[in-house]
């Protein structure tokens, strides 16, 4: 990997699956491609710059395209999103109770301007049978083990979700071609959904008049409530995890970075799927009081919002707390515990983070 | 009131503010107009049948509409929806500390089919100006005082949302004209929007560049963090509430009837603006464990869902709790110390209540 070690968490080589540490993911609005969170379900396929994406199912004209017939026959499209795991902050949920998955901390998060063409315009030209086409299946070049099933990894979104124009078909992150990790040659992209519906190392699109029924759509990525066991899930009554609740998280200081008394800076992230960010409050004593943070925005709900607030920190031990409203007045829960599930999905609590001043 | 008294809670005569009894809200998924909840901000007005409203402001030919004119000329259009006061549940907000506004139970909600023509349909046989306009306002018949400023009701939405095809100007609920206290002869409906911007008593309706300035929309109904006072408050710095947050509300069994032990059923309503409620988890002893009740909904998520769960209570005091899921995975706060405001808006934490068994 072409980085600095010490700006990297890498929880398992295979798959790969790492995060930046909290100081690197707040680098700038655009989170680099070199930084970026990876979360693999196999080994990284190594797929030829030729390769070639096949669409069919429920179309009038099945077609091919390569990454540079793509690029020669629709228009270029740039969207910007944040790609955020449905698992992030999972390690403050394992903490209440364990749950399957990686321990991700809070930077399964990344914000890029991707390049792309719509999907729209490559199922217009395919013609999609409007009768009977209901969802899009993306199936991919990795092979994932889901509860012992190996499989290709594949997931599919609604045909409304993906003739929207926002979701693109897309080979390049913050204007660089993707990188092996990211699902080179070419990848999509759904702005404002869980990353795992952002599929990597695209093989096949599929237009089909159901969901897929690969055990990634089917078994994976799915919310239960906190009374229900993996073994006895019924996996048809979970909620599949597409847009995700509002979230937050406070990245600079560092819990295990003592800090001197005075004035310190604290920032992190924010984000609400399809509405803005309409509030951060800050607390710096544990959630008794509250002060509202600056925001740093760009003009679409698809994305994050940066916040920071200056606080005065005496000598001392604080327990610093975040939480984000959107537009709708909506809010996070306070803890964990109503809202844990077994697979450690959408850990959107309030975030706190104990620092020591001194 | 052509109600019995029993069913209905009045807060207030002048001017009229009640809410039917939890047990009256659960008389069915439509809200008879005799049980539905009843918030003005003045006198109620009393105009006559042939009363016009004027539609003017930055449309090309002005016009004016009766009632009679309305169903004459426009196709009639009917829309579910959900109406609830930004101050539904205030009662428990101000248990944690004191708001402005009266204390509204669990029954500042209800669920109608309306009757009326579409706002569009209206808005384009004017013709908007759609290179300046930006927001429609509702001038209205009644007179409200903020803060000691005397001027008619007014509010705005955004012309996206106006001409969105679901607003209405509607003359009926559930097939039945509109009556007095509801806003007759010509209200408002905004779908999935608070109940404030659904103006009753319609007078004019005015295409604008700007969000009105009157002090219901300026100053009225915005949200704010827990730490700002009222004599603190930037209003331009409020957020303006139109959409709310993921609520839930336990109606039956009521803490002040005591119930046999063995089986009983749980019930009440849930609501997630734009999104469907996926799941509904209750909870007989105080939020450690949960189950999940049975649904019961309407093909739109501008309408509640109602829910009802069968459990087994024995002899004792037992503490029941609800919380929503929407399909976003987004639920409620635990608590409302961290949502408190000082207008009381927006009470959406867990609900519980507490019964006694035997």
């Amino acid at each position: 990997m072409n980085r600095s070690d010490d700006s990297f968490i890498v929880h398992r080589t295979r798959p790969l699956n790492a995060e930046p540490t909290p100081t690197a993911l707040m680098s700038g609005f655009f989170t680099p491609q070199h930084l970026f969170y990876i979360r693999s379900h196999g080994d990284t396929p190594e797929l030829p710059a030729d390769h070639e994406v096949r669409l069919s199912g429920l179309v009038t004209s099945p077609l091919r395209f390569s990454l540079e017939r793509l690029r020669r026959e629709f228009p270029k499209r740039k969207v910007i999103a944040t790609l955020q795991c449905a698992g992030n902050r999972r390690a403050e949920m394992q903490d209440v109770r364990q749950t399957s998955g990686d321990p991700w901390r809070i930077g399964a998060v990344g914000t890029a301007e991707w390049t792309g063409v719509a999907l729209a315009d490559v199922l217009a030209k395919a013609g999609i049978d409007e009768t009977r086409a209901r969802h899009v299946a993306f199936r991919c070049a990795d092979v994932v083990d889901i509860d012992g099933e190996i499989a290709p990894y594949e997931v599919s979104i609604s045909v409304e979700r993906a003739m929207a124009g926002d979701v693109l078909v897309a080979w390049a992150l913050n204007g660089e071609d993707l990188d092996p990790a990211h699902g080179a040659p070419m990848r999509i992209i759904v702005p404002g959904y869980a990353g795992a519906r952002s599929a990597k190392w695209l093989l096949e699109i599929d237009v089909r008049d159901a969901p897929s029924d690969s055990p990634v759509q089917a078994r994976d990525y799915k919310l239960f409530p906190p009374s229900v066991a993996r073994q006895d899930a019924n996996w048809d009554e979970g909620v599949t995890i597409e847009q995700m609740p509002v979230t937050s998280a406070i990245c600079l200081p560092r819990p295990d970075e003592p800090i001197p008394p005075g004035r310190t800076t604290v920032k992190g992230y924010a984000m609400a799927y399809g509405r803005k960010v309409a509030r951060v409050d800050v607390s710096t004593d544990g959630g008794r009081s509250w002060r509202q943070a600056g925001l740093m925005s760009e003009r679409t709900t698809a994305a994050w919002t940066l916040w920071a607030l200056d606080v005065d920190l005496p000598a001392g031990r604080h327990e610093l707390v975040v939480k984000a409203v959107d537009e709708a007045g909506q809010s996070q829960p306070e803890c964990l515990e109503g809202i844990w599930n077994f697979a450690g999905y959408l850990a959107t609590a309030w975030h706190r983070v104990i620092v020591d001043v001194g």
